[in-house]
Protein backbone atom coordinates (compact mmCIF):
# COMPACT_ATOMS: atom_id res chain seq x y z
CA UNK A 1 0.00 0.00 0.00
CA UNK A 2 1.55 3.32 -1.08
CA UNK A 3 1.52 6.53 1.30
CA UNK A 4 -0.91 8.06 -0.60
CA UNK A 5 -3.57 4.99 -0.13
CA UNK A 6 -3.25 4.52 3.11
CA UNK A 7 -3.77 8.32 3.93
CA UNK A 8 -6.69 8.31 1.58
CA UNK A 9 -7.78 5.54 3.55
CA UNK A 10 -7.91 6.59 6.89
CA UNK A 11 -9.75 10.22 5.36
CA UNK A 12 -12.60 7.37 4.17
CA UNK A 13 -12.53 5.97 7.77
CA UNK A 14 -13.36 9.09 8.97
CA UNK A 15 -15.88 10.21 6.12
CA UNK A 16 -17.75 6.84 6.50
CA UNK A 17 -17.92 7.33 10.20
CA UNK A 18 -19.11 10.45 9.96
CA UNK A 19 -22.62 9.16 8.09
CA UNK A 20 -23.57 7.93 11.68
CA UNK A 21 -24.46 11.91 12.20
CA UNK A 22 -27.37 11.38 9.92
CA UNK A 23 -28.83 8.73 12.80
CA UNK A 24 -28.30 11.35 16.16
CA UNK A 25 -32.31 12.60 16.48
CA UNK A 26 -32.44 16.59 18.20
CA UNK A 27 -35.13 18.20 20.16
CA UNK A 28 -36.26 20.08 17.42
CA UNK A 29 -38.73 19.35 14.76
CA UNK A 30 -38.69 19.87 11.60
CA UNK A 31 -40.30 23.71 10.48
CA UNK A 32 -43.50 21.65 8.97
CA UNK A 33 -43.34 20.07 12.48
CA UNK A 34 -43.75 16.18 11.15
CA UNK A 35 -39.97 14.54 12.27
CA UNK A 36 -37.43 15.78 14.24
CA UNK A 37 -34.41 16.92 12.99
CA UNK A 38 -30.99 14.81 12.80
CA UNK A 39 -27.35 16.46 14.00
CA UNK A 40 -26.04 16.20 9.63
CA UNK A 41 -29.68 18.28 8.59
CA UNK A 42 -28.75 20.65 11.46
CA UNK A 43 -25.06 21.26 10.46
CA UNK A 44 -26.17 21.68 6.38
CA UNK A 45 -28.98 24.55 7.54
CA UNK A 46 -25.74 26.09 10.26
CA UNK A 47 -24.13 26.34 7.10
CA UNK A 48 -26.23 27.57 4.51
CA UNK A 49 -27.00 30.23 7.41
CA UNK A 50 -23.54 31.37 7.55
CA UNK A 51 -22.88 31.87 3.92
CA UNK A 52 -26.18 34.04 4.12
CA UNK A 53 -25.97 35.55 7.35
CA UNK A 54 -21.57 36.55 7.76
CA UNK A 55 -21.99 40.12 6.92
CA UNK A 56 -24.29 40.32 9.96
CA UNK A 57 -21.59 38.97 12.42
CA UNK A 58 -20.60 41.83 14.90
CA UNK A 59 -16.65 41.48 14.09
CA UNK A 60 -14.82 40.43 10.24
CA UNK A 61 -15.57 36.77 10.18
CA UNK A 62 -13.42 34.06 8.48
CA UNK A 63 -16.22 32.67 6.03
CA UNK A 64 -14.28 29.10 5.53
CA UNK A 65 -13.35 28.89 9.19
CA UNK A 66 -16.66 29.65 10.07
CA UNK A 67 -18.31 26.59 7.56
CA UNK A 68 -15.70 24.48 8.79
CA UNK A 69 -16.86 24.56 12.49
CA UNK A 70 -20.31 24.40 11.85
CA UNK A 71 -20.37 21.06 9.45
CA UNK A 72 -17.84 19.70 12.24
CA UNK A 73 -19.55 21.23 15.81
CA UNK A 74 -21.81 18.28 16.46
CA UNK A 75 -19.97 15.18 14.81
CA UNK A 76 -18.76 14.26 18.57
CA UNK A 77 -22.63 13.59 19.18
CA UNK A 78 -22.06 10.32 17.12
CA UNK A 79 -20.27 8.98 20.13
CA UNK A 80 -21.81 11.42 23.09
CA UNK A 81 -25.08 11.32 21.90
CA UNK A 82 -27.43 14.78 21.59
CA UNK A 83 -27.55 16.31 24.76
CA UNK A 84 -30.64 18.66 24.87
CA UNK A 85 -30.13 22.18 25.11
CA UNK A 86 -32.59 22.24 27.98
CA UNK A 87 -31.41 19.22 29.88
CA UNK A 88 -29.30 20.66 32.77
CA UNK A 89 -28.11 16.94 34.90
CA UNK A 90 -27.13 15.61 30.81
CA UNK A 91 -25.45 19.14 30.25
CA UNK A 92 -23.16 18.65 33.17
CA UNK A 93 -21.25 15.56 31.77
CA UNK A 94 -21.36 16.51 28.02
CA UNK A 95 -18.21 18.51 28.56
CA UNK A 96 -16.34 15.56 29.29
CA UNK A 97 -18.04 12.88 27.27
CA UNK A 98 -17.43 15.04 24.33
CA UNK A 99 -14.14 15.74 24.76
CA UNK A 100 -13.20 12.02 25.08
CA UNK A 101 -15.50 11.09 22.02
CA UNK A 102 -13.84 14.70 19.93
CA UNK A 103 -10.43 12.91 20.62
CA UNK A 104 -11.60 9.29 19.48
CA UNK A 105 -12.98 10.44 16.38
CA UNK A 106 -10.48 12.92 15.30
CA UNK A 107 -7.92 10.40 15.80
CA UNK A 108 -9.26 8.25 12.61
CA UNK A 109 -7.80 11.23 10.42
CA UNK A 110 -4.55 11.74 9.14
CA UNK A 111 -2.52 13.58 12.07
CA UNK A 112 -2.45 16.88 10.11
CA UNK A 113 -5.99 16.99 8.97
CA UNK A 114 -7.15 15.21 12.50
CA UNK A 115 -5.47 18.62 14.56
CA UNK A 116 -7.14 20.96 12.08
CA UNK A 117 -10.44 19.33 13.25
CA UNK A 118 -9.60 18.92 16.76
CA UNK A 119 -8.52 22.09 17.04
CA UNK A 120 -11.96 24.07 15.35
CA UNK A 121 -13.76 21.85 17.56
CA UNK A 122 -12.14 22.93 20.32
CA UNK A 123 -12.37 26.68 19.30
CA UNK A 124 -16.30 26.27 18.75
CA UNK A 125 -16.61 24.67 21.88
CA UNK A 126 -14.66 27.68 24.19
CA UNK A 127 -16.77 30.28 22.22
CA UNK A 128 -13.81 33.43 22.81
CA UNK A 129 -12.95 33.84 18.47
CA UNK A 130 -15.15 35.98 16.37
CA UNK A 131 -16.01 32.76 14.28
CA UNK A 132 -16.77 31.04 17.10
CA UNK A 133 -18.80 33.04 18.63
CA UNK A 134 -20.77 33.41 15.25
CA UNK A 135 -21.35 29.64 14.99
CA UNK A 136 -22.98 29.76 18.44
CA UNK A 137 -25.24 32.48 17.13
CA UNK A 138 -26.02 30.31 14.34
CA UNK A 139 -26.30 27.32 16.19
CA UNK A 140 -28.99 28.74 18.86
CA UNK A 141 -30.92 30.63 15.82
CA UNK A 142 -32.28 27.46 13.76
CA UNK A 143 -33.74 25.86 16.32
CA UNK A 144 -35.37 29.20 17.55
CA UNK A 145 -36.74 29.82 14.04
CA UNK A 146 -37.61 26.24 13.37
CA UNK A 147 -39.51 26.01 16.75
CA UNK A 148 -41.36 29.37 15.87
CA UNK A 149 -42.13 27.89 12.21
CA UNK A 150 -43.90 24.77 13.87
CA UNK A 151 -45.11 26.57 16.56
CA UNK A 152 -43.35 25.73 19.13
CA UNK A 153 -43.79 21.84 19.06
CA UNK A 154 -40.75 21.23 21.35
CA UNK A 155 -40.96 24.03 23.21
CA UNK A 156 -44.45 22.90 24.65
CA UNK A 157 -43.97 19.17 24.86
CA UNK A 158 -40.32 20.30 26.99
CA UNK A 159 -42.22 22.92 28.83
CA UNK A 160 -39.64 25.21 28.22
CA UNK A 161 -39.71 28.57 30.02
CA UNK A 162 -37.84 31.98 28.47
CA UNK A 163 -35.49 31.99 31.19
CA UNK A 164 -34.14 28.67 29.57
CA UNK A 165 -34.57 30.50 26.01
CA UNK A 166 -32.75 33.78 27.27
CA UNK A 167 -29.54 31.62 29.19
CA UNK A 168 -29.22 29.98 26.30
CA UNK A 169 -28.76 32.23 24.12
CA UNK A 170 -26.86 34.25 26.23
CA UNK A 171 -23.79 34.11 23.71
CA UNK A 172 -26.12 34.82 20.79
CA UNK A 173 -25.83 38.67 20.85
CA UNK A 174 -21.72 38.47 21.11
CA UNK A 175 -22.37 36.70 17.39
CA UNK A 176 -24.13 38.96 15.75
CA UNK A 177 -26.44 41.72 18.05
CA UNK A 178 -28.71 42.33 14.75
CA UNK A 179 -29.68 38.37 14.27
CA UNK A 180 -30.22 38.35 18.15
CA UNK A 181 -32.58 41.43 17.83
CA UNK A 182 -34.28 39.95 14.68
CA UNK A 183 -34.75 36.53 16.45
CA UNK A 184 -35.98 38.15 19.68
CA UNK A 185 -38.56 40.12 17.99
CA UNK A 186 -39.92 37.86 15.41
CA UNK A 187 -38.71 34.23 16.93
CA UNK A 188 -38.90 34.43 20.50
CA UNK A 189 -41.49 37.72 21.57
CA UNK A 190 -44.72 36.61 19.89
CA UNK A 191 -44.69 32.95 21.17
CA UNK A 192 -43.68 34.20 24.94
CA UNK A 193 -46.13 36.46 24.84
CA UNK A 194 -49.13 34.02 24.02
CA UNK A 195 -47.95 31.70 26.17
CA UNK A 196 -46.47 28.54 24.06
CA UNK A 197 -43.10 29.59 26.05
CA UNK A 198 -43.88 29.80 29.55
CA UNK A 199 -42.97 32.97 32.20
CA UNK B 1 -40.28 48.34 8.07
CA UNK B 2 -36.21 49.20 7.59
CA UNK B 3 -34.56 48.66 4.62
CA UNK B 4 -32.10 46.35 6.84
CA UNK B 5 -35.50 44.54 8.38
CA UNK B 6 -36.86 43.82 4.91
CA UNK B 7 -33.48 42.46 3.81
CA UNK B 8 -33.09 40.03 6.52
CA UNK B 9 -36.88 38.87 5.91
CA UNK B 10 -36.07 37.63 2.45
CA UNK B 11 -32.58 35.83 3.75
CA UNK B 12 -35.11 33.99 6.44
CA UNK B 13 -38.08 33.63 4.14
CA UNK B 14 -35.54 31.40 1.85
CA UNK B 15 -33.98 29.69 5.11
CA UNK B 16 -36.96 28.82 6.23
CA UNK B 17 -38.04 27.59 2.70
CA UNK B 18 -34.94 25.63 2.57
CA UNK B 19 -35.76 23.47 5.43
CA UNK B 20 -37.92 21.48 3.01
CA UNK B 21 -34.75 19.88 1.45
CA UNK B 22 -34.27 17.55 4.96
CA UNK B 23 -37.77 16.27 3.48
CA UNK B 24 -36.53 15.35 0.08
CA UNK B 25 -35.38 11.51 0.36
CA UNK B 26 -32.72 9.99 -2.26
CA UNK B 27 -32.44 6.39 -3.05
CA UNK B 28 -29.17 5.63 -1.62
CA UNK B 29 -29.44 4.00 1.96
CA UNK B 30 -26.71 5.26 4.79
CA UNK B 31 -23.90 3.54 5.50
CA UNK B 32 -25.84 1.09 8.20
CA UNK B 33 -29.26 0.29 5.82
CA UNK B 34 -31.50 1.49 8.11
CA UNK B 35 -33.82 4.09 6.22
CA UNK B 36 -32.79 5.92 3.32
CA UNK B 37 -30.44 9.30 3.00
CA UNK B 38 -32.63 12.94 2.44
CA UNK B 39 -30.92 15.74 0.20
CA UNK B 40 -30.16 17.76 3.29
CA UNK B 41 -28.15 15.14 5.02
CA UNK B 42 -26.04 14.39 1.58
CA UNK B 43 -25.11 18.13 0.90
CA UNK B 44 -23.48 18.14 4.63
CA UNK B 45 -21.95 15.20 3.68
CA UNK B 46 -20.53 16.54 0.61
CA UNK B 47 -19.10 19.28 1.80
CA UNK B 48 -17.58 17.65 4.79
CA UNK B 49 -15.98 15.85 2.33
CA UNK B 50 -14.77 18.54 -0.10
CA UNK B 51 -13.00 19.80 2.95
CA UNK B 52 -11.53 17.02 3.87
CA UNK B 53 -10.66 15.80 -0.01
CA UNK B 54 -9.75 19.01 -1.85
CA UNK B 55 -6.25 18.37 -1.79
CA UNK B 56 -6.96 15.35 -4.34
CA UNK B 57 -8.38 18.02 -6.78
CA UNK B 58 -6.62 17.71 -10.63
CA UNK B 59 -6.86 21.38 -10.69
CA UNK B 60 -6.29 24.12 -7.96
CA UNK B 61 -9.70 24.90 -6.33
CA UNK B 62 -11.28 27.90 -4.27
CA UNK B 63 -12.58 25.73 -1.33
CA UNK B 64 -15.23 27.84 -0.20
CA UNK B 65 -16.77 28.50 -3.71
CA UNK B 66 -17.02 24.46 -3.88
CA UNK B 67 -17.89 24.19 -0.37
CA UNK B 68 -21.28 26.75 -1.20
CA UNK B 69 -21.75 24.60 -4.17
CA UNK B 70 -22.67 21.38 -2.83
CA UNK B 71 -24.23 22.89 0.13
CA UNK B 72 -27.04 24.45 -2.51
CA UNK B 73 -26.66 21.98 -5.48
CA UNK B 74 -30.05 20.27 -4.72
CA UNK B 75 -32.17 22.69 -3.22
CA UNK B 76 -33.90 23.10 -6.35
CA UNK B 77 -35.29 19.90 -5.43
CA UNK B 78 -37.64 20.88 -3.48
CA UNK B 79 -39.92 22.22 -5.84
CA UNK B 80 -38.98 19.67 -8.40
CA UNK B 81 -38.26 16.09 -6.79
CA UNK B 82 -34.83 14.04 -6.51
CA UNK B 83 -34.63 12.54 -9.79
CA UNK B 84 -32.96 8.56 -9.55
CA UNK B 85 -29.12 8.68 -11.41
CA UNK B 86 -30.54 6.18 -13.32
CA UNK B 87 -34.05 6.78 -14.30
CA UNK B 88 -33.56 7.72 -17.75
CA UNK B 89 -36.90 9.19 -18.43
CA UNK B 90 -37.30 11.50 -15.55
CA UNK B 91 -33.17 12.36 -16.11
CA UNK B 92 -34.97 13.93 -19.38
CA UNK B 93 -36.98 16.07 -17.96
CA UNK B 94 -34.98 17.22 -14.70
CA UNK B 95 -32.85 19.96 -16.41
CA UNK B 96 -36.57 22.07 -17.23
CA UNK B 97 -37.79 21.58 -14.11
CA UNK B 98 -35.20 22.13 -12.40
CA UNK B 99 -34.14 25.50 -13.94
CA UNK B 100 -37.78 26.41 -13.26
CA UNK B 101 -37.15 25.63 -9.33
CA UNK B 102 -33.88 27.56 -9.24
CA UNK B 103 -35.16 31.12 -10.72
CA UNK B 104 -38.50 30.41 -8.20
CA UNK B 105 -36.70 29.64 -4.83
CA UNK B 106 -32.95 31.85 -5.33
CA UNK B 107 -35.89 34.91 -6.31
CA UNK B 108 -36.77 34.54 -2.50
CA UNK B 109 -33.46 36.27 -1.60
CA UNK B 110 -32.43 39.76 -2.19
CA UNK B 111 -31.14 40.46 -5.29
CA UNK B 112 -27.42 40.45 -4.83
CA UNK B 113 -27.81 37.04 -3.03
CA UNK B 114 -29.98 35.43 -5.08
CA UNK B 115 -27.82 36.48 -7.99
CA UNK B 116 -25.02 34.73 -6.86
CA UNK B 117 -26.52 31.18 -5.64
CA UNK B 118 -28.17 30.90 -8.86
CA UNK B 119 -24.67 31.30 -10.39
CA UNK B 120 -23.42 28.79 -8.67
CA UNK B 121 -26.00 26.78 -8.87
CA UNK B 122 -25.97 27.32 -13.03
CA UNK B 123 -21.85 26.61 -12.98
CA UNK B 124 -22.78 23.29 -11.09
CA UNK B 125 -24.71 22.34 -13.50
CA UNK B 126 -22.82 22.83 -16.58
CA UNK B 127 -20.03 21.43 -14.71
CA UNK B 128 -17.42 23.29 -16.44
CA UNK B 129 -15.26 24.74 -14.21
CA UNK B 130 -12.51 23.08 -11.44
CA UNK B 131 -15.35 23.54 -8.38
CA UNK B 132 -17.75 22.22 -10.53
CA UNK B 133 -16.15 19.35 -12.04
CA UNK B 134 -14.94 18.49 -8.53
CA UNK B 135 -18.23 19.09 -6.73
CA UNK B 136 -19.79 16.65 -9.27
CA UNK B 137 -17.15 14.16 -8.23
CA UNK B 138 -17.95 14.61 -4.51
CA UNK B 139 -21.89 13.99 -5.05
CA UNK B 140 -20.97 10.76 -7.61
CA UNK B 141 -18.82 9.13 -4.99
CA UNK B 142 -20.74 9.68 -1.81
CA UNK B 143 -23.49 7.40 -3.06
CA UNK B 144 -21.20 4.81 -4.43
CA UNK B 145 -20.05 5.00 -1.18
CA UNK B 146 -22.90 4.18 0.93
CA UNK B 147 -23.88 1.60 -0.87
CA UNK B 148 -20.29 -0.02 -1.02
CA UNK B 149 -20.62 0.07 2.83
CA UNK B 150 -23.75 -1.07 3.11
CA UNK B 151 -23.74 -4.30 0.61
CA UNK B 152 -25.22 -2.24 -2.03
CA UNK B 153 -28.66 -2.42 -1.09
CA UNK B 154 -30.23 0.08 -3.71
CA UNK B 155 -28.27 -1.38 -6.31
CA UNK B 156 -30.02 -4.80 -6.23
CA UNK B 157 -33.44 -2.85 -5.48
CA UNK B 158 -32.80 -0.95 -8.81
CA UNK B 159 -30.68 -3.70 -10.60
CA UNK B 160 -28.43 -0.94 -11.56
CA UNK B 161 -25.55 -2.43 -13.71
CA UNK B 162 -21.96 -1.33 -14.53
CA UNK B 163 -22.37 0.72 -17.67
CA UNK B 164 -24.96 2.82 -15.13
CA UNK B 165 -22.70 3.55 -12.59
CA UNK B 166 -19.77 4.13 -15.05
CA UNK B 167 -22.05 5.98 -17.52
CA UNK B 168 -22.51 9.00 -14.41
CA UNK B 169 -19.11 8.85 -13.13
CA UNK B 170 -17.89 9.92 -16.44
CA UNK B 171 -17.57 13.49 -14.85
CA UNK B 172 -15.57 11.96 -11.63
CA UNK B 173 -12.01 11.03 -13.24
CA UNK B 174 -12.48 15.38 -14.75
CA UNK B 175 -12.74 16.58 -10.83
CA UNK B 176 -10.05 13.82 -9.35
CA UNK B 177 -8.40 11.52 -10.97
CA UNK B 178 -6.74 9.97 -7.86
CA UNK B 179 -10.35 9.68 -5.99
CA UNK B 180 -11.66 8.05 -8.98
CA UNK B 181 -9.18 5.76 -9.13
CA UNK B 182 -9.61 4.97 -4.93
CA UNK B 183 -13.86 4.62 -6.08
CA UNK B 184 -13.39 2.49 -8.50
CA UNK B 185 -10.62 -0.07 -6.64
CA UNK B 186 -12.60 0.18 -3.03
CA UNK B 187 -16.64 1.13 -4.13
CA UNK B 188 -17.51 -0.30 -7.27
CA UNK B 189 -14.68 -3.07 -8.28
CA UNK B 190 -15.23 -5.86 -5.62
CA UNK B 191 -19.43 -5.58 -6.37
CA UNK B 192 -19.20 -5.78 -9.91
CA UNK B 193 -16.63 -9.02 -9.47
CA UNK B 194 -19.23 -10.36 -7.08
CA UNK B 195 -22.21 -9.88 -8.85
CA UNK B 196 -24.11 -6.82 -6.54
CA UNK B 197 -23.45 -4.55 -9.20
CA UNK B 198 -24.98 -6.73 -12.59
CA UNK B 199 -22.44 -7.35 -15.95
Amino acid sequence: MTDSESRLDRIFDFIIEADKEKLVKRQTYLSDGSTKEDDAQHAWHLALMTLLLSDYSNSGIDVLKTVKMVLIHDLVEIEAGDTYAYDKHAKATARLREGLAAKKLFNLLPDDLGDELFDLWVEFDACETPEAEFAHAMDNIEPTMLNAVNGGKSWVEHDVNIGQILDRNSVTPRGSLTLWNYQFSHFIKPFWDDGTIKK
